[in-house]
């Protein structure tokens, strides 16, 4: 049985701030919080007791229902899956010369949770295991973003940092790691070659990359539409763009 | 200003069938409204002044406003637009014999709207003039779909018809036009060689495609992730794969 307190207390990390300060977020459903047992400390599970005595999870406090619609109160899903738990928050360090032999994205304000975690679904799926975002992105642990991961944030980390402060560092070290972004006046991606190691900054939803972020781009690409130069959608969404351009990073070396 | 009836009205356009019966559905946001205007008869234009005025768009009633404020109650926006139209839709024939010198999608019961929206904005970049659904996908006309089609909808037909009497037409028709489609057991995109002209079918958010269509599909096609073999999340967003798929056929013939 829930209690009203603990109502309350999952309702509260709702709220970003609220996440931050405890280290605490909440995942629904069978596969993500499967997934992210591989990687987060459990603090609350809250399902059926077959289900947790079939998989043999553990947690500080495992709380026992009887059906899904128990969680109806609780559950950010229109119909309320039949596993809930609250996980610890683990933060991996940001290592620079980490970085320097992998492919990872920066995100520049992506503020929409669902983009969030759709790219860190992408990056899963690609084999990139770290996301860099500005400060003002949105948050991976938001349930939207979270729910749009599919779990992929058990193997993808996301970092939030000064990207100014991130990418003077990164310059400062390796002065020629390649940076790449997307822009609508960039050079189509097809014609040019890619490293196989980099970053790959994405923009933020109406704006694209600020210009702060601009100026440490070394390569500007462009996703040509079809057929070249006939009237279109403006853009893609940032989430489509992130997916065709780390498929085609990779498509390269396959 | 808006009258309680006309906001009875718009409510009621949220339902599909009331959109099927009256032929007419809603659109926010100056770029959406302006991009439909290219295709759709506008039947109300809900606007400031100044916007009409500067358009010059004609429709049969105009309503004027004086701020977004007063679209809080009809709009499907956290935050109101400033524009809202009902707009009449408009059956594009879908002719078979037209389809065998394109590219064109089909969506075997795509769930979510903003998926449909987000893969009619990724067709119309590609220069994908035609998305043929199974009843049971979702209503493009939707607001959520319309949303993310941002604008698109004006430049792509998306037509609803019983798949599978439509693929036993085709295949009556051009019995060696290629129909692909993608699947977890499928073989890597880029090493097959791919039509310039033909159809991809991308299935349901959970099932991917059905057994009734599979059987119509000639190619099945799959997106490798990296490193290939590597646990890493169990598909794509249908909307992602979609991008990915359509980039790679037209990046082949640029």
């Amino acid at each position: 049985m829930l209690s009203k307190n603990k109502i309350k207390f999952i309702h509260s990390l709702g709220i970003k701030k609220n996440r931050d300060s405890l280290g605490l977020f909440c995942a629904e459903g069978e596969k993500c919080v499967e997934d992210l047992f591989s990687y987060f400390q459990c603090q609350t599970l809250i399902a059926q007791k077959e289900w947790i005595d079939k998989k043999q999870f553990t947690a500080k406090e495992i709380i026992y229902i009887n059906s899904a619609e128990e969680l109806k109160s609780i559950s950010s899903h229109k119909t309320p899956q039949p596993v809930f738990a609250v996980f610890e928050k683990r933060e991996k360090k940001l290592i620079i010369s980490e970085l320097l032999s992998k492919l990872s994205l920066i995100l520049d304000e992506v503020q929409d949770p669902g983009n969030l975690g759709t790219i860190v679904r992408i990056a899963d799926w690609f084999g990139i295991r770290n996301i860099i975002c500005s400060k003002n992105t949105a948050d991976v642990f938001n349930p939207k973003a979270l729910q749009a991961t599919m779990g992929a944030a058990a193997r993808v980390d996301v970092h939030y940092v000064d990207l100014v402060d991130f990418l003077k560092n990164i310059q400062k070290e390796a002065p020629d790691f390649p940076i790449y972004g997307t822009f609508l006046s960039g050079k189509n991606i097809y014609e040019t070659s890619l490293k196989k190691n980099g970053l790959i900054v994405m923009g933020n939803e109406g704006n694209g990359i600020c210009k702060d972020v601009e100026r440490f781009v070394s390569e500007q690409l462009l996703i040509p539409n079809f057929p070249q130069g006939e009237k279109t959608s403006e853009s893609l969404n940032v989430s489509v763009a992130t997916a065709i351009i780390c498929a085609e990073f990779r498509r390269r070396i396959l």
